[in-house]
């Protein structure tokens, strides 16, 4: 297999864009992600997203993205795994440059999500639970990961106020994103009084949806003159659709798989990690993730934020672009905009949020209750 | 990268399948793809699927199907491109193995289409479609369709009825496939006859849908011992998402593109194809791919439909196992349908339809109205 670098990297802010369709977004990070690396061909378009077809009444995502920008006699796919979407179609890029399938890969993902009625993506985020067990049962997304907080909580005598630097952290980083849906601090006070969404979750646990595309231009690291981002790792590794189905509800199995198996890849250690883009779509996914990940242990997630050791000068900076929390979550290009920023921290482009040390990163993407999650990992050489 | 062979097989019986949920009919699949080889492990699922949001109230199918069939920590990720989402799937699953990402890849598709209102359907249906310009404008799928054969009658001089023999051709075929949804004789007086759906496209020219799932195990070619089926080209290309858009809209810029890299990829030429399992969903798309491909001169695909050199005795047999119309067309299963089917008659398993001469065969999936049309050569060594 082929060694691959990311060389170009494009990304629009996350917002409600009522005036752009969704092929005007996508559009738009790809060719900033273009002019970002000056190539002037792609031999293969790589496109997640989850609910186009719902939300935008448009499938067949490839064509209709190709066609837009001009490259419509390419190879081209979706990759769908509902909120790892994004990650997915970087995975699939990558494989098919270091297969030699393709020399210049673009991977993208988007999501245009508040042009329709709010019921309506509530029940399109729903069909990444199960259908049998979970949705049928009357459960929202928000509501299984209320379940799963509850538990955690009862398990480890956390209180809900001792989540509250996550999102705390996630607001400082945003402050400094251009492309961050929220670009304001959060106060303890405001995360512990904000309103209830479905007990333990309130809404300063909760990342909000938008409207986004990010995109990133891959090629063999051997094309490259100087600097190389290289992925060193990236792997997935799934678990029960269902929640209940799970013999320990609250070890996320699929991330503790997909980041061991990434370590080995990369031939690193946790501790070798520099930064971490993880997936805090609610408060208790990034305690989760710390915890099956490596980085904290088992019950010991929210000593982490407590402790400061999540911040951009702490132990292991997570969200250091705002994270799905501030940032946003346009689900299907969450995992993009994960990795654009992981690359902008390997760059040494990340403005005011740059971290001193950052030679490797990782992101992680989560799709379904902890049901498909992707890790990558990144390094500059 | 790896050369990659296919080694074991399975189909579910395309039907209604009232009695069974969209997991139990993949499930039946895969198993007897399982069992066929006999492999004890999947190193990842490539699932290719259409219209689960909508039809099923389930995406993240990768993890829904890898927990069903007990393989629930496995790399599982779905593929869509419309109605050519099946062979997306076996595309993605023969590039990770020829990677090395993978050593035993299932590749898979599935519909499930009988349990929805009709109308969910169409409107599914057209999401493969430009929703800015033909699906707003009130097109419905088999319109389009129409408009290209109305077009195409009109710059050839070809007859409603000269189109026939693509439908008792494919008819004829289906009576000795066990799996097929129609397995009953086509005469030219019932295809004349039979009731409009959209001028001049009648209920004979066009591909049932139905509920369905075939599955197919691929591995490095080397990991083979004896006769090895190959994945001798995989390839892919698109056009234009809207019809309006081309420049000759009844000629499938994409399949020419594809088939001819296909032949290249393959080290052969048009005339080195055994037989052909072609996207039939329409008689009209039948003709298209026959001149598109180089198996006919561009507006004499129907002529070899009246020689009878598409029949399993003629020059180039098309629709074997019946096609698009006769064995049915759940969309997002198709391609993998056309695969199964290509397989067997490589192997020699084709029952009463075995082909005397089946060396190399090539199969052709074509997503939306032409807009993303994969295609590959397998050959038997």
């Amino acid at each position: 297999m082929r060694s691959v670098a990311a060389i170009g990297i494009g990304q629009t802010e996350i917002g409600e864009h009522w005036d752009k369709s969704l092929k005007e977004i996508t559009g738009e990070a790809i060719f900033a992600a273009v002019q970002d690396c000056g190539i002037d061909r792609i031999d293969g378009l790589y496109i997640g997203n989850m609910m186009s077809a719902s939300a935008n009444n448009q499938q067949n995502l490839g064509a209709y993205i190709t066609d837009w920008i001009g490259a419509k006699n390419v190879s081209a796919l979706r990759l769908e795994s509902a909120c790892s979407s994004g990650s997915a179609a970087f995975r699939a890029a990558a494989i098919a440059v270091a297969s030699g399938e393709v020399d210049i890969a673009l991977a993208v993902g988007v999501e245009k999500m508040t042009d329709s009625p709010s019921s309506e993506i509530t029940s399109s985020l729903a069909t990444a639970a199960s259908a049998d067990w979970e949705v049928d049962q009357g459960l929202s997304f928000v509501a299984l990961n209320a379940l799963l907080m509850q538990r955690y909580m009862h398990e480890t005598g956390w209180q809900h106020q001792d989540f509250a630097n996550f999102s705390i952290n996630a607001h400082q980083n945003g402050i400094n994103n251009p492309f961050a849906r929220f670009q304001m601090p959060l106060t303890q006070e405001r995360y512990n009084t904000s309103p209830m969404i479905c007990a333990p979750i309130n809404l300063m646990d909760s990342s909000p949806i938008g409207d986004g595309a990010a995109a990133i231009i891959l090629v063999p690291a051997d094309m490259v003159k100087g600097k190389v981002i290289r992925v060193a790792a990236s792997t997935a590794a799934t678990d029960t659709i269902a929640v209940h189905d799970r013999k320990d509800p609250t070890w996320l199995t699929a991330a503790e798989l997909s980041s061991k198996k990434a370590y080995a890849q990369a031939g690193i250690d946790p501790g070798d990690i520099d930064f971490f883009e993880y997936h805090d779509a609610f408060t208790i996914m990034a305690t989760l993730s710390l915890e099956a990940c490596g980085f904290a242990e088992r019950g010991k997630g929210p000593q982490m934020a407590l402790d400061g050791d999540i911040r951009l000068d702490g132990k292991l900076p997570v969200a250091t672009m705002g994270g799905l929390k501030a940032r946003g979550h346009p689900v299907g290009a969450t995992g993009m905009y994960q990795l654009v920023e992981v690359i902008q921290q390997l760059r040494g482009t990340a403005g005011k949020n740059q971290l001193e040390n950052a030679h490797i990163g990782m992101a992680q993407n989560i799709g379904g209750s902890g049901s498909n999650i992707i890790t990558h990992i990144l390094r500059n050489d």
